[in-house]
């Protein structure tokens, strides 16, 4: 069989080395997934990012270079081999390199929440029992035996049990000679039924599903110890960085959808896994899990189409919370075991807003506080004891370093926080593990343009100004960049701010402080009757509060009211974990928190646009920065 | 290849001429059920029924004659190349013939119970509601929508909706333009969502699961109109005919207990789209089905072993009724419709006799009743309002033709009427559907041996008595038999009642009285405390009171007070299907129920023997039948 003739093409991925056989014609993007090989794209393969850049030796190996390809990669880049994935398909053998910017890596995220504030009052309960033996005096069935003792000594009156584990009671009565620990879920299911006597073990598992990242706190149910704990990539980046690729993804098709669902329960299976592992926990010891995530992470989950959340009016298919069995879900623990899915406030606010609100204590504070989660979707959260406000500010990922020319993910190497000395432009920068700098991430971007504006590098347009006399400002294909750190310097290339760079920070801060002006509007609130405004999310943690500010993203609070919170959903997911009475809060939280649609709001363009200026076009909002610049 | 080597055999079924491969020694029996050609194993296989003939012409290709070969079959069957299914294997390739007498036929049964006297009080409720479209000025989630018009409108307080619904709820509504019908279970679960208005059609199906025959009722949920039926053998039959041999085999493995549970609801699917078939309807308008049959089938559906049953102190797994998906148990109607599983009395008192009562309403009549559920076992209930006792009686398969020479079930060409003259033994009979006669099924069993006594034939041991001048009573092997019709008079083969045979009946007939009397004994009642006696069961319809009475199988009440009831079971599942307040009273039922276990009785035994005698040791039991012998 001649070349010529053949339908397949073989690809060798570098420098793992994968080979597999593909139809001509493959994208290479879609070839990688099949392959089980990760590569970054931010914009769910559709030609706007230009992070999935490969290296081929051979370019008649693949199809020609689109006008996508011409746009986002440099002449130099092109002349080297290298092409986009998204844009590109097989026409005969090839090796293809992955270059390591191009790949998912691990990212530092904060794992660890603040510790948690609640008394344990789980929704299970283990008592051990004898149950007595039948004979052909006592003919009770198997079940009323243990109904009875049930009643009789722990005054259990009306109790349930699944048709699964029903099956197998006779045969574990039988087994266990009539003494089993029985676990009961809400005071009227048994979930489930062990041999012997293994009432003082009780673990949960709470899970914060991130468009980003997936965390999960393996805890002790009894006491909300928390145990081990583990996070990993949201292997449906895969399928686009943001929700909305996600959810464009997830409305192709039943499949897409199921595959993206799938994704996300392995996940959980291998973080469940992983955290049993590192503490020689049996999974099957796993008897609740809780989860927060936003709407479509939620929606996923679930297996419900996140479709709607993507067309206005942006409504979700289900605001309330959802118990469901661990085995309807594949999750490898107890299959009887809940799993409690946060209540949502709307099709932008999640569960994982309502976690926020619970582990910050809003509902309940005498002080009027804000809260900011700051991801791709930022969620803003004002209020107090008497009434909640909430919207969902699209902000992109700029801060995650997508759309940012030289910006990366929190993962090792990234630039986490930087200085610009004002006389001679020296750069003082700290990476993530001290590692050699590859790029800016969220919190880099923002002392980086904070530190511009304060140098007078840029201009409260954003614009670079004319008379900067430094050797950082270059030009670069004609375009004005600050060069932070050169390939002379030590970073592997040249790290540098573009034009528009700027310009996407601009964007994604405006969505943010739009979005907290509006709330605060709506509220009749202004900026000194703020007691408290707390910083959630991963990103949240590294920010600088003042640099924050300088740029016009949070409105100008005093440092001392800023309080980080870390992963606050999480922590929110672990209260939930060990307290039954908070799933009946979270309930509260998402039917009584009023939400506001921004995309309706009649001020918000406006209110946007004023606040594309750094930090904001009305100075006299941002009292502290005015004396700064 | 040569012959020798080969490891496999090639079986021809004669007549089907069905053609299979199989491992060399593969037994005739399991060949045949891979096969899907069901042969009668009245004893599951064991080689005591001697029921599973089969015929094959080079006896070589087959194992070595049997023990029990040589037992149950003639020397004339086995010089005809006669063998046992259950007890020879293959050799080498063979055709194996099976005569028309091992085949399982079509049975004639009783469909029709008793008309149902109770008011439609469905569990389900079916709404047709037009919800608002959402907007960017109502962004309430689809199911919040949904709720507050079900509240609204039709006054549901809390609804809940499975998962799996859940899934589909955001695109029915788009789809249907937010017109749609809703199904509430309960007036607390919605289970299914159409689109349009569907609200007038609302089916279900009312199952009695038997040991032999499975029938369904297609009924109309609003009016308990029956719309179709449709009765099956029980395809479990090819693992044993009676309880015990169906528990024994489900006992072996998990995979065995499975195979019973898949023979069932197969068996059900095919009887819901058979009787949806009929009457045009989609089985996808079926919202509900009632369960009933005896502990052991129960069981079985659940997939819940029934090991335990068969093992004394014969305990079920669990008594209560037992609501669960039909999707749990893939029955293929609305995959979120309750099935509805009777609860049950004990081991050996299922669900059936419980719906017994219901039907035949004993629970809440003033007149002291006594309900006969005659089968392979015999249920026996005795009561009134204030009181109800129960035991099942062993009775065995003789009553459906099994341990019988010449017996078989009641299908086309068997005897079920027949009167021998006392002047020359003529032999007046009646065969199902007036063919040529094959056999005795259970009622002209019961006429045949009450004739026999009559005629003095028998004495009131049931031995056969030495003066008889007719010719009928002949001499087979030395022992003496009655030859009823023979092959002269236009039998298939001559149709004989042998010693055993009455043996037989007097060990079937002494159980059901031994456990009559001991339940009457219980209760302090006397005969004529009796104002009711109802026969229930597909026996229980042809039987001739009369000579039911002559034989002493039943108590000697007088005759107008004999009722028969037809499929009783059936009835009072048809009763629960369309009314929730029957369930609650189904309930009661199974707790408030005295059983009684004769096995621990300690006068069981002497009233076991002493019900040996024809129709009793104590004649003064039997008034009535004192004067006709």
């Amino acid at each position: 069989m001649t070349k010529g003739q053949r339908k397949t093409v073989i690809l060798t991925f570098e420098p793992d080395g994968t080979k597999s056989e593909f139809k001509k014609g493959t994208r290479i993007l879609d070839a990688l997934s099949k392959a089980g090989l990760n590569i970054r794209t931010e914009c769910g393969g559709r030609g706007v990012c230009g992070k999935c850049k490969i290296i081929v030796k051979d370019s008649s190996s693949l199809s020609a270079v689109t006008e996508a390809e011409k746009e986002l990669l440099s002449s130099s880049e092109r002349k080297f081999g290298c092409r986009l994935a998204c844009a590109c398909s097989a026409v005969s053998d090839a090796i293809v390199y992955l270059p390591k910017e191009s790949r998912v890596r691990t990212r530092k995220i904060l794992i660890e929440g603040t510790e948690i504030p609640v008394p344990a009052e789980p929704a299970i309960r283990k008592v051990f029992v004898r149950i007595p033996k039948p004979s052909l005096c006592d003919v009770r069935p198997d079940f009323q035996r243990l109904q009875n003792v049930l009643k009789e000594i722990y005054g259990v009156k009306t109790i349930e049990v699944g048709h699964q584990l029903l099956k197998k009671l006779p045969e574990i009565l039988r087994n266990s000679n009539w003494k089993v620990t029985i676990t009961i879920w809400d005071e009227r299911e048994i979930i489930s039924i062990d041999k012997g006597n293994t009432s003082e073990k009780a673990y949960g598992v709470a899970v914060d599903i991130g468009t980003s990242k997936i965390i999960g706190y393996l805890s002790n149910l009894f006491n909300g110890g928390l145990i081990a704990t583990e996070s990993m990539e949201n292997p449906q980046i895969m399928h686009g960085e943001d929700i909305i690729s996600r959810i464009s993804y997830a409305s192709k098709s039943d499949g897409s959808l199921k595959e993206l669902q799938k994704l996300v329960v392995n996940c959980l299976n291998a973080i469940i896994f992983q955290t049993c592992k590192k503490s020689a926990i049996n999974p099957k010891s796993v008897y609740e899990i809780t989860v927060v995530g936003n709407t479509a992470m939620q929606h996923i989950l679930l297996g419900i189409s996140p479709k709607n959340l993507g067309l206005s009016p942006y409504v979700p298919a289900i605001s309330s919370s959802i118990n469901l069995k661990a085995r309807d879900l594949s999750l490898k623990v107890v299959p009887a075991a809940n799993v409690y899915v946060f209540p949502v406030i709307a099709g932008f606010v999640g569960g994982d807003a309502v976690a926020d609100i619970i582990s910050t204590g809003l509902h309940e504070t005498y002080e009027l506080s804000m809260v900011l989660d700051i991801g791709t979707n930022t969620e803003v959260i004002i209020g107090d004891k008497h009434g909640l406000t909430a919207c969902s500010c699209a902000s992109g990922p700029a801060f995650e370093g997508a759309h940012i020319k030289c910006g990366v993910k929190a993962v090792t190497g990234a630039i986490e926080k930087l200085q610009i000395d004002s006389e001679g432009y020296v750069v003082n920068y700290q990476t993530i593990e001290g590692a050699k700098p590859i790029g800016l991430c969220g919190s880099g971007i923002i002392d980086a343009v904070a530190n511009l504006l304060k140098c007078g590098v840029i201009d409260k347009n954003g614009k670079f100004t004319e008379f900067s006399p430094s050797p950082r400002l270059r030009k670069v294909n004609g375009d004005k960049v600050f060069v932070l750190v050169s390939k002379e310097e030590g970073a592997r290339h040249d790290i540098m701010v573009t034009q528009k760079d700027i310009r996407e920070v601009q964007l994604a801060k405006a969505a943010v402080y739009a979005g907290c002006h509006i709330l605060m509007k709506r509220k009749g609130i202004e900026l000194g009757h703020i007691k408290k405004l707390y910083l959630a999310g991963a990103f949240g943690n590294y920010i600088d509060p003042i640099n924050a500010k300088l740029v016009g993203m949070i409105p100008d609070v005093p440092t001392e009211l800023i309080d980080f919170v870390g992963n606050a959903a999480g922590t929110g997911a672990r209260m939930a974990l060990i307290s039954k009475k908070l799933r009946y809060v979270a309930t509260s939280i998402s039917q009584k928190t009023d939400y506001v649609e921004l995309a309706s709001e009649p001020d918000f363009q406006t209110e946007f646009a004023s606040a594309m200026y750094f930090p904001h076009r009305d100075l006299s909002r941002f009292p502290s920065v005015k004396k700064l610049l």
